[in-house]
Formats: structure tokens, C-alpha cells, sequence
């Protein structure tokens, strides 16, 4: 059996799932992402972009109250009158909601609390759908499946979340080891769980560094060139169509006449990264947009978010610990702004997101996703690939164009209306999905969006250039 | 005889004009805006975004130093060898500058040294035009008027700076007496030059409030209703094309596709803004984009800058006074937040800046400008007008446009590839020139730029609409 | 078997209990402090002066290592090096600390792993107690004793700290139940533990305001009679003498010439404090000291910190939940600033330090401290009581007197000098214990130290008068 | 003829001159210390700490205004309503004030009207006086002789404030030639009045550099030893007493115990204070009491203020230009922070304001004051002068004691009683005036007070230590 579901007006499939298990499915990576944490780990707030997981949980669990049972469910009552009051992120026609900041101020509900939380809005939508009938299911699955996108997209925030309340404790707690593969030999990958005992905030253990370093040298690890793909000018159709799951963002499909551009194979590497710092990228103001110049002085930036230099060696925190930068993966975690100061240095620019959708439209949604548990972006191994590689997956990409309605672009009615379109403002949109994004989320029109100077995604950058070959 | 400039690659042509009376008319224009005021005026800079006046006056100044003594005029020396480092804006590859902020801290240079300083300045770029042959004035015109451009744009500012100066002051000064019509019988208008006596800061004198209010309220000084403007879909060319000057963020001209929209025949007025607020529009969370709602809560916005309401009427600080707000004069001084929540609530949306450009192309770029004197927005009066009003001059338009480069823009090399380029982050463009533009400064392609929260400059509303009728 | 100490050059004596038992008896305090706390409530830091309960536990541990340990115990190895940078808290001869405003950023150690840190330098200390000789003891005493009145002082900040974190959720988690006694029927005494369920953050139960605030305006709960206690004019003798504990700051003993004075005979209750309130008090800019009036502006104080007005009654955040404010119980939660305002309001003033002390020694150090597990400051009872009452206990009395060193103070050389004398500026200071401090740790010549508008301390307030009455 | 005064119920006494002889002398000083002042010098507020110069006449000519004229003139009219309102400081009693931090965005009244306003005042003070019986005379004389030192007590803050204005100034403007003496050789003494041309911010004149850092290491300029004076212990009087003209909180005067101290000879030299540079002492965490040291690291002191080092030698902004710092003159422009470390530093401590007071009973009030012209604290070259040295004028002198009320310390009734007592929290007494002190301003009773970070002021320092020499 197939379910569909209509979220703001569409109708969604997810082939050979039923409904409940489609719910149980993602509803139960929330959890399972939990599963190495420690209970004072879901409580800490490190900075005001980031939430606590256990907000994460439970406001994800709020959303199907809101949106949802408190429809659907005649009689249905929150554990707590003030669930919907301290869950509640931004939906201002749904009412007043505690001060996003001060998230990490609260101690109560527990941990404990929260898990039970969610089981009894599971308990109770499990139930609903289990006695729907049918013109009832084709009006709740449009919702099922909007919570559903909606906690996922929380996942993703949760995972980046705990990576910086993780990042901040000079005890450098390790998320989850690596699964092995290329890097198992890396600094990082040796402790056990738990935090990293013998790693000091002033420098990591020597051999390490030494090592490692000598390998960034000797041009071990080194990526696969990059080459320029070439597309033609052309009034093309931008945007949502169909009949699966979208958000509101992508919608209308609309026409958009786009010159003659090329793009760059693979993202830019952190090895590529660190060539521009070192040619003081990070100093010389000509290259940068004139907001990121006076970000990089009021922030002291030198580096991605992450990076410390220990003895001339670039060493970064990662979900599975604290290890040398690997020139050939992707460099990731930085802002827009550290993307177009990289692509003017290197005679290039980013891609408009038009630009980017026609290009992936191109190639298989396929990558490296949150599920395979990976919790970093990979380097690519096959020298031999031809064409666009990583568009999906891995890192999202920066594009220079904001953030902003397509024309003809309606949000729908009511508080569900809030989730898109008024955040149509000094964002950039990002496209392509990272390591931190589930794999059936991701779509060659998804359109995500981020202020120019917010790094704690895992944000990366692929060129583009006018066809002339000009930037 | 005829001049011809190419700025940034480009020819400028003042039919008509000497270059040198084309110099002296607009450095003129500078000094006579300054007539009204006394020494200490030119000293004080009341926030960040502005700049005392005596710094207006040396800044451009300084431009032509920077950019045309310097290389022809061998030998050229400055009155002081720090004025370099106190007078240049931002253009970081040309050295130090004195921090932004912090302009208003410096009590020297005297006002009087200033005005030495651009007499300096004059002398020296009026030897060099005269004194140049043929071929270096080819050279050199382009410069020169790419610095005459310059000192509009401060002009502009200077008029919205000192606006904001005076504006702080509990005594009222008055800048400029209004030069009569409709408005002579308003409530500012009967002081002498200088400070309004008797107007104490919590409540204008009362006979006025309450005979203008009577106004406001029983529909005097209606406008002439608002009516929708048809366009029709299509693949438009839009940007700079010609021989005149231009800046280099209007270029290159190239293809957009457009969808058929409807464009309002004239601004949105003081009145039916007064609705808006009335109908509890500052305080609706629903209607404001995401930043814009927090931006109002932060700065505790409840009107337009510069709007007073006392004893129920709405009373404006102008250039010519304290007065009462006219229902039918172009709103003013809001922010692309309020200009974007107005339009929502109106059912209707902020034109795009193609949208704009396509449809100004339509009418002559005449209108209420800095020329006239009148310093503020003035009421459209011919009821029977038909099309486009006042697409020119009274108020800049915000556009729902970020400003983002046109495909294939390409910043000039060197530090004045600094004047646009850099500032194409989280801004929005406007259209049209203001009371505050000089006629001359402005043209179609014309794109100026603010940050959305931003709105002392003579800012207002055009409304839009997707053909459809749609917002 | 007794036990002496001398902490920086002085001897202590704890009568009949030995010091291994001393040692015990305080460590187990703190533990025992915990017990209703959820794992959660040990991570948040609501405030920079807050700490997380966690990090007390944490940092009165690595007191014993750092000061005891890793002298006297050859070879002492802490479970992780890095616990003496996140657990120093201000002993820069020591060496770098965590920063004190991000305690509430580190999730990890977690809450067990504090514990067995805990126990784990319990096991080395007892394990060095039992094993030293007498000589060896004799210099290892003081350095226990002190260790042990820091932890007692960190028992304080650890109750006033969870108070903190509980009242910022608005869940009103209640810490400990009362246990009883006259105020068992108050609103707040029938929760279970745990979160309070029905009070919503906008009003509490209605039933219980009307019955409360019945009570209070009725004159239920009536303080007795404030009386005034003389005292002459002399050269007294002011500061610690003799054998037993005491910190640097109480020293040396001194002549101080006092005039005569006279002392209120019980603190200000609620119930008058309510009446400055009513009176005005807060708004009444004559009453306040300069920066306590800007203080009061800048924060918007209305009264004491925890209280909120419903429906006309006041209530306040306890320790054992959201109840109404008893008007005979003596006010808390003042700053320098309120305290001073309601002093100059009632024709009074703050006694000075050696008023207190001069008064102090004429009675017992008796009253409502932390061992009796009532969290709150009670009411008097006794109307037939004469002299001084509440000196001790309850609330920790303002004086006038800014914190500053007596003649000839000379903090101990070393790390441990940094204890108090390098807070010697811009303090002012508290004379008597409160009801979360423990009974053996105060003493009359006590000098505890917080800033002019510090409130979150178990704070209030006793008036004093010059002789002739006048303030 | 001598004229006597109460002020808060005191008479004063200036011998040989009349009361209207002593209005025009007082007011007529203020204008004379504005002679150098070009009109914008008037206008700008460097920092919430400085008022402009044209708001100091204003307010000083407001104070006469408000409790002179508006009570003993009937009829009496202020040019303008709002001047009460702009130039009150802090009296709430008497109405709502203009944000003092705004000072500086004032650009009106303009400076010609601020002198007419004194001009304004001054016809009506002297027509009072000179109209008035002996009975008026008698209660007038008080009111004008507090007015006359509240406007010598601004004199001294025009000082202090102008030269922060013009040191933030690149163009480094010179205030007032010096007069001559040992430093005209100095480098600061050579420019012409006005901006110093040459002086580039990055350094100063190499020749100069290089000959007074020579002179500074040779040991040229050498101050005269410093020898400690003996005071003996006892019960002393501290506070007026007398008939002379006093402020409130020089009284009462009464009785304290002071243990035997000693006291410098003279105050410490800007040679010590570089020797304490040199020993790392800004970077010496143990010296520095806590509040102190996080000022010196948020604000990154590292020298006093207005001290740059240039090529290895220190040079200042003073009055009379940027000079290099002369070993034997009295440090100045430090912190109470600064002055506590250095004592600590030396092995020795602050006076308290008693010792202080003691001993300055000993030593005629004579010194460098504002009337000799010649703005900076002078070095002592009497090598064979005995006792104490410079007890008054030159610097400021930092003692240890808090400002605070003397016992039975009473304001006098309404808004007067502002004057003082309202600032006595989280402040430092100083003692013996400085340079910017008028000589007849200042008294060995007199109390000056500052916050302990601040240091614009002429403030400096002198040690003492207990008597048995520690400190």
C-alpha cells in the first residue's frame, strides 16, 4: 500500500510504506540519533541559533498536537497545559511561545518527560490513523507527512545542534565513532566513547599532528581535479512539479531565462580551503562582500567554524571526535560570506539557485546522507567520475541568490502558512541536501535558507562562471 | 559644447554643459544646501547611518583627491596629510579609514577648514579641466563625473542626515522654511527660521492639533484613488543600455522573463497608512515578515520614523518643521518591514525591480525633486491624471528585489569596483529618487539600495499585484 | 576528641566530633542538598551570577585537590586533567580558568561523573585524615576546616542559585516541600513534588489569591511591633579574636569609634515593604541612591525579585513553590539599593558594620538557618519578645558599609589570599546569616560581600537610627 | 567689604572681595577657559562621562536659574521654556532631564546662544545682587557661593572633557601652549597653536623620540626621593568645621580611631609608574583586586590613560600636545585600579581618607591649580624640600576609602540635598585637587569622588603603609 498526502495543497508519496510506518520510520530516527547521548546533553544551549534536543523532541512532537490531534482527535489533551506554550517555535497565530534564547534555561520538562511526551502523541496518532477511514486519511496524510518533512528537517538541526554544544567543552566529547572506511587510521578515531581524555585544549596529542600534517604536505588525500561543466542559456522552468511532497517555497513552477554558466564538478575541498587561507584570504578585504568583512573582524574569524591550528597543522571538531582536516573532503561549515570571498579569490562565483536546479536536475538525488551514519562530509575516491559529482548530499551549497518568493507564490492560509515564507528576508538559499539530511527529504527544487553569516550547518561551496569563462 | 564621461567603462553625456559648469553647479549645489545652517549643525552625527554634515562636505571632497588629483595632477598636495585617512568612506584598498561610528567625535577640521579644503579641491580639479587637452579630457571626464555622481548621492544623504540631526533636538529646528502653497497654512509652517519656540516636546500647540486633525478626519486633502496598471507577461530586457552615465550595478542589461502583473498608479499616502496602523497593523505578527516583526518589537516601532501622535492626531518632524501628517502626501520613512506588512494587509505585494524598471520605462522620469526645495513628498493633486504617478521623485520605492548582482556583472578594477559590488548582501533595491534626489541623478535603471530595516532615508510604497489579481 | 585548625594563621574548633567527622558531616551537606533534584536541574546556568549545581558539587572538590591533594598527597592523580581548568573559579595564581558566564554550556562531566569525582577525592582526603600524624594533622586542620567553610558558603550560592533556575520556568518546579507548620495551608504547600501542574504563568489559582490576599489585607499574619534598641557611643573593639575559624577579612580586631545609635529590634517584614510599594516607593527617584534609581529604571523593577502581582495580591517563587507573600515575614530578596530606598522612605537608614557587630554581640547566634530545611525566611511569632530578634538567620541584613579591608588587614600569602581581599571594591556588606546558610558557619563578626544590586541571595533589611532619632 | 555665605547651612567667607566681585570672577574664569576653543570644540561628547563644553555654561547658568532666580526673581523668564529641561544634570526633584549620554547630539542652541544665555543670566544676578537688602543678601549669599563652586567643580570637568575631545581627534589639536619653563624643550611645545600638522597617529617626530627616550633612560628628569612621614594613632576629628564655605558631605565633623600610618612624601612619579609597566604589572593578575582586573582586560589597558608607546618610548596627550611622558612628573589620568595595583606592587597601600586628611592638616593648601595655566601636574624639583610634598593641586589622590556618609551624616531639604548624597555607593574618595582645581575651590576636608574605573580626571597617586611599614 502507497500513502499520499497533500501538504499545502500536494499530494506526497513515499512508495511501499504505509502511513505508519512512514511515521514510525522517521519518528523513530529522532530517537535513534539520540541514542549516545547523555541526559545532560539534551539540556545545554550554546548559543542562540542552537536548541536542546530535548526541545527539538518535543517540539517536534508539538507539531503534531497542533497541527494535527488537536483537529483530529475531539478531547485530545497535552500531558501539559504548557506544552504548547514552551514548544511552540515561531507559529505566531497559534499564540505566545517561550523566548527561543533562553531554551537552554530550562531544566523541566526532564528528559525522561520529554521521551514520554512523544510517546503519547504517538500513541495517540498512531491510533487516529489505525481508525481513519479513507476520506479521512486523504485529509490527515497531508499533515502526517508535513509533520513528518518538518521533524526531519529537525533531525538535521539537532545533529548540528549537538555538534556545537558538544564543540564548546574543552572535554571534547565524541558523539558517535566513525564507522571506518578511509579515515580509520585519523587522530580522532581511536578514543573510545565518551569524552576525549588525553586531548587538551592547547594541542592535540603530537605524533598526531605531525603525522597528519606531513600528509596535508605531501599531498596525501588529494581530491580529484576539478573540472567545468557547461549548460546553455535558455528560458527554463524552475521549481516544483508534481505530485510528491514539497514545501510551499518551491511552488509555482514558473519560467526563469537563465545565460550560458558552467559549474564546477565537486565542492570545493578543505584543501583548496586552506590554500586560500593561506594566501590571507581571510585578511584582505577586497575579496569580501562588505557585511562578511566587518563579520570576519567582529568575530576574530581565520578559519571554518571548527578549525584550530595546533603547530601549523589545521585540526577540526567533528561528530566523531577531534581529528586533522583531510585536504580532499569538502571544506563545510562556513558561511556565505567565506564562500564568495573563496570564489572571487579563485576567479569564480557561486551558482544562482536557478543555475544549481536546472545542472542537478542532471544527475540522481544520491549522496552522503545522514543515513548512513557518517556525520561528516566525505571525500570522493573515484578519479575516473565524470560529470557533476556530490551535488547531492555531503555539504549544502551556498548560492548567491537570496532568498526570496517565487513569482506567484502564495503561502497557504492559516498558521501552517508561517513555515516558509516569512523568513523571505537577508537569507540565502542553499540547495543539495548534506551528510546531516536524510536521504527521502532532499529534492533537486528543495530550497533551504540560511542568513550570510551562519556557519554551524554543514555549509559548503561549489563555483560557478559565466560562460565566457568569467566569474 | 558637450561633455562625455565613461565611468567604469561607460560615456556620460550633460547635453549642453561645459564639464566645468557641470563641476560647479554640482559642487555649488552642496554649499547652497548648507545656507540654512550654523557651525555646531555640521558637527553632530545622532546614529551610525548618519554622518555629520562638515564630513559630507569633505568626503567628497576628498573623492576627487583620491581618485583624480592624485594621478593627474602631479604633485597635488592635500591642506593636511591626514585628511586621506579621515575622509575616505570605505574603499579599503585605497588605505585607513577613520571608523564610521565614530565621525561625530571629531570637532576638527573646523567647518571653516572644510570649506577651505573644498576650495582646494575646486581650484585644483578647475585648473586641471582647463589646462587639459582633448585627449586627457577624454580621460579625465569620466572621472570627473563619476564624482559628481558621488557627490549627489551625498547630497541625498546630507538632506536625510541633517533631517535626522535636527530631528533629536527637543527645540525643533527648522532647516528650511516651506516655500508655500497648499501647505501654508500648516502648523510648521509659521515659525521663523531656527528653533520652534513654543512647540514643547509632549504636546504641539494645541489650536493646531485640533484643526488639522479635523482635517485628517473629515477627508480633507483626500488623493486621487489608487488604480491598477496592467503589464503583460514576457522576456524583458532590463538594465542599462547607452551612451550616459551609469553605475556599474545597472549593467549588464540582459533578459529577465517577467509574468503579467499590475503595478498601483501611485504611492501608497500617509492616509492609508494611518489605516494600517489604526487597524492594529503594527501589532499583527501574521502580516510582518520574520525579522521585520522582531525588529519592530525591538525598536518598539508603532509608525513611521519621525510620526508623533498627539492627543490622537499624527504630527511629523520635516525639514521645514514640526507639522501635522497630510492624508494625501506619500507615506514616508518606512522600512521595506513596514512597506512588505502594508502590502500584505492590503492584499497586495511590493513590485520586483524588473517589474518596475519595465513599467517606469513607460513614463518620463520627472517629478518632486531636490531642485524644487521642497524637502518632502509632496500630494498628488490632478485627480484626473491617468497611468503611472509619481514613479519619479517624492519617495525611493522599496522593491521586494534583494540587491544581487545582474548576470554577468563584473565591478570595474581597482578600489572604485568598490563603490557597488560589495554591498550585495541582505539589502533590498528601490527605485524612482526621492524629494531628496537631484533630477538629474536619476534615470530608470537606476538601483539604489537599503537594508530592510533601515528608513531615514525619504523611503515609501508602490503596491503590486500578480496579474491574476492575486498579491 | 576535638579538632583545631588554622586556616591562614588561625585555629579552629569544632567541639566534639572529629575531624574526619566535620569533613563527613559537611560533604554529605551538599550531597544531601541534591536530593530532589533531577539530573537536569544540575546543568543550567540562568544568570552569569549563577552557577550550575553541578559545578558547585564540582568546584568545592577540586577545592581539596588543589589547596590539599596535590600537596599532602604525593603522587594524587584528579580523574581528568582538565578538571582543574573547568572547576578553578577565580584563583588566577592557580592558573586559567572556564570561563564563569559559559558553567551552563558544558554537559559534560556529566552529573555521575561529578559524584564520582566527588567521592573520589573524599576517598583520598579521609584516606590522608586517617593516615597523617599529629604533626601532620595539625598543619592539614586548617586547610580541611577552610575547605569545608567554602563548601558551606557554596551550599548557600547552591540554594540560591536553584532557586534561580527553578523560577525561570514556567513550570514552577517546587525544590522541597514545606514541612509544615504554620503555613501549611498557603497556596503553594499542596503540590506533590515535581512541577506545579495548574499554575499557568499568567495567574495563579484564583481560589487561593482571593483567600490570601484576603488574609493579607485583613491583617492576618501580622509582624510584631518594630521597637528600637539602643546603643552609646564608645571606642569599641570591632573583628575576629580567638581560636576558632574565621576568614582573613574579619581581621585584625580593631578600635572603631562609634556615636550612639539605635537598632531596629526585627527586620522589615513583606508586609511593610508592600506599603513603600504602595507608597510609590519604587518610582520616587529622591528615595534611591543615583545608580540605584538607574538600576530600577534599566530592569524595570516593580519589587523584591520572585514576586508577581495577581489580581491585585502579591505572590512569590519559593523554594517549595508559587505562593502569596506572607506580610509578616521579614522581606528578601532586596538589593543594596531597595534596602537603602526603604530605609531613607521610613525615616531611617542601613546600620554600618560595626553598629551590627557592636549590637550582634549581645546576643546568641541562634535562628532560622539552612539545617532546618525551611528554605525561606519565617515570621516572627513571639509578640512578647524583647531585644534584638532574627539576627542570625532569615536574611542576610544589609549595612551601609562598602566592603573594605579593617587597618592593618593582610590577606595569607599564596592562592588562598585571593579568598577575599581582591573583592575589596564596589561591594557593600551583609551581616548574619540567612536561612540557607548553616548554623556552625556564622559567626557575629561574619563579612559576607555582594554587589549594590545583587538580589538574589536570601537578602533583607534592618533599619538603625542615630540617637537622636534622626537617620 | 567680605561676603559671607550658607550654603546647606554654612556660611563662607571670601576675604576683601565682594560678592558680585566674586560672581564676575567665578563666571568670568569659564569663559576664559574656552578662549582656544574653536565653536565646534563646543559641541562634541566623546563618551557618556563628558558633557560638552557648551552644555557645562548652559547648566552652570541653569543652576543659578533654578535656585536662585526662579525663587528670589518674581517675573523672572529664561530665554527659552525648554532650557530647563536641556541643562538640568540630575536633579530629579526639579523635572525631567535630557539623556545625559545625548548630550553631544545637541547641535542647538548653538554656542552664541549658550554665551547669550550667560550673558542673560549674569544681568540677572547682579541686578539682584545689587538691588538686594542685607536680609535678601543674607540668604542670596549662600545660594550664589554654592553656585559659584558647583560652577568651579565644572570648570575643572570642561577641562578634563575638552581634552578628551581633542585627544581622540587624529589631528591631535593643542588646547594651550605651554607656558614655558623646564619643559619648553619638550616635543609638544614647539607647534603653533591649532592641529599639530606633522604628528602622523602611527608615530611622533623620530628626532624627538630619540632624544627623549634618551633623556628618560639617562635618568634625566629624575624626581627627588621618596621618604615616608610618621603619623601617630589616635582618636582624631575628621571633617569641617568652621564658618567658610563647605559641601554637605564634608560634615559632620566628628571622631575616628586611626591606627599609626605612614605617608609618601610626595606622589608617585610617571617614571615609578613605567617601572611597574616594565615589571608586567598590567599583566599580573595577583596584583590587581578582581573588578580591576576584568576592566583591564575588557578595555586592554595597558598603560595609563592618553599614554602611547611609540619606538619604545611613551608619549601622552596633554592640554598643551602630544609630548613623550616625563619620568619626574606625577603619574596621572589612573584608574583607582591602577593606583591600588601599584601600590600593591610597591609593597605599600592607599591612604584612607582620614590618614589622608590628618596629614594634609599639616601642610598649607598650596600647589599647581587650574589658575596658573598650566594644565598638567608638574614635576618637583626641590630635591631638598622636607615633609610632605604636593599634598594639593597637580593630581588627584586615589584613596582607599568607599564614599560614604559621615555618622550623622544629614542632605540638606530638597533638591539641593541632590548634590551630594545620592552618589555615596561604589565609589572612591580623592583628595587635594589637582591641576584643574581653582585654588580657592579646594580644602583639606574637601571629598572628591569617582567611580574606580574611571580616569579622565587629573587623578593619581600617593602611597602609605601601616606603621610598622607593611602595608
Amino acid at each position: 500500500m502507497t500513502h499520499t498526502g497533500t501538504a499545502t495543497g500536494v499530494v506526497s508519496v513515499q512508495i511501499n510504506e504505509s502511513l505508519d510506518e512512514y511515521y514510525r520510520r522517521v519518528r523513530g530516527f529522532s530517537e535513534q540519533l539520540c541514542e549516545t547521548l547523555k541526559t545532560e546533553d539534551y539540556v545545554v544551549q550554546t548559543m542562540p541559533d542552537v536548541s536542546p534536543t530535548k526541545w527539538h523532541l518535543a517540539h517536534t512532537s508539538w507539531f503534531f498536537e497542533a497541527f494535527l490531534l488537536s483537529t483530529y482527535q475531539p478531547g485530545y489533551e497535552s500531558p501539559h497545559p504548557l506544552y504548547g506554550y514552551l514548544f511552540n517555535s515561531y507559529y505566531v497565530q497559534i499564540g505566545e511561545r517561550f523566548d527561543r534564547p533562553h531554551r537552554g534555561l530550562l531544566s523541566r520538562p526532564t528528559v525522561e518527560e520529554v521521551f514520554a511526551y512523544r510517546a503519547h502523541v504517538d500513541r495517540h496518532v498512531l491510533d487516529l490513523l489505525s481508525t481513519a477511514d479513507a476520506a479521512q486519511l486523504a485529509e490527515i496524510a497531508p499533515i502526517v507527512t508535513l509533520g513528518l518533512n518538518h521533524e526531519q528537517q529537525h533531525q538535521e538541526l539537532l545533529l548540528t545542534d549537538i555538534k556545537h554544544v558538544l564543540s564548546v567543552n574543552p572535554l571534547r566529547p565524541v558523539y558517535r565513532q566513525e564507522a571506518g572506511g578511509r579515515r580509520e587510521n585519523a587522530g580522532g578515531s581511536r578514543q573510545d566513547a565518551g569524552v576525549q581524555r588525553n586531548v587538551i585544549p592547547s594541542s592535540p596529542p603530537e605524533a598526531d599532528v605531525s603525522r597528519e600534517h606531513a600528509a596535508a604536505r605531501t599531498g596525501a588525500h588529494e581530491a580529484p581535479p576539478l573540472n567545468w561543466i557547461s549548460f546553455d542559456e535558455g528560458l527554463y522552468e524552475i521549481g516544483y512539479e508534481g505530485e510528491g511532497f514539497r514545501f510551499d517555497n518551491e511552488e509555482p513552477r514558473h519560467r526563469e531565462f537563465i545565460e550560458a554558466f558552467q559549474l564546477a564538478s565537486r565542492p570545493v575541498t578543505a584543501g583548496e580551503f586552506m590554500a586560500f587561507i593561506e594566501d590571507d584570504g581571510y585578511r584582505r578585504a577586497e575579496l569580501w562582500l562588505s557585511d562578511g568583512a566587518a563579520t570576519v573582524e567582529a568575530e576574530g574569524w581565520e578559519a571554518p567554524l571548527y578549525w584550530e591550528l595546533h603547530d601549523g597543522a589545521w585540526w577540526q571538531f567533528t561528530l566523531s571526535g577531534f581529528r586533522p582536516v583531510q585536504p580532499d573532503e569538502p571544506v563545510t561549515h562556513v558561511s556565505l560570506y567565506e564562500a564568495d570571498a573563496f570564489a572571487r579569490w579563485a576567479g569564480a562565483r557561486l551558482p544562482g539557485e536557478a543555475e544549481w536546479e536546472v545542472a542537478a536536475a542532471t544527475v540522481p538525488p544520491e549522496g552522503n546522507f545522514a543515513d548512513t551514519g557518517c556525520c561528516h562530509p566525505a571525500a570522493l575516491s573515484d578519479f575516473e567520475a565524470e560529470g557533476l559529482q556530490q551535488m547531492f548530499g555531503d555539504v549544502w551549497e551556498w548560492t548567491r541568490s537570496p532568498y526570496a518568493p517565487y513569482p506567484g507564490y502564495q503561502p497557504p492560509p492559516g498558521a501552517v502558512g508561517e513555515y516558509n515564507g516569512k523568513f523571505m528576508s537577508s537569507q540565502n538559499v542553499l540547495r543539495g541536501g548534506s551528510c546531516a539530511t536524510s536521504r527521502d527529504h532532499i529534492r533537486n527544487t528543495y530550497r533551504n535558507f540560511f542568513y550570510p553569516h551562519q556557519r554551524w550547518q554543514f555549509t559548503g561551496i561549489r563555483l560557478a562562471k559565466d560562460a565566457g569563462g568569467a566569474r
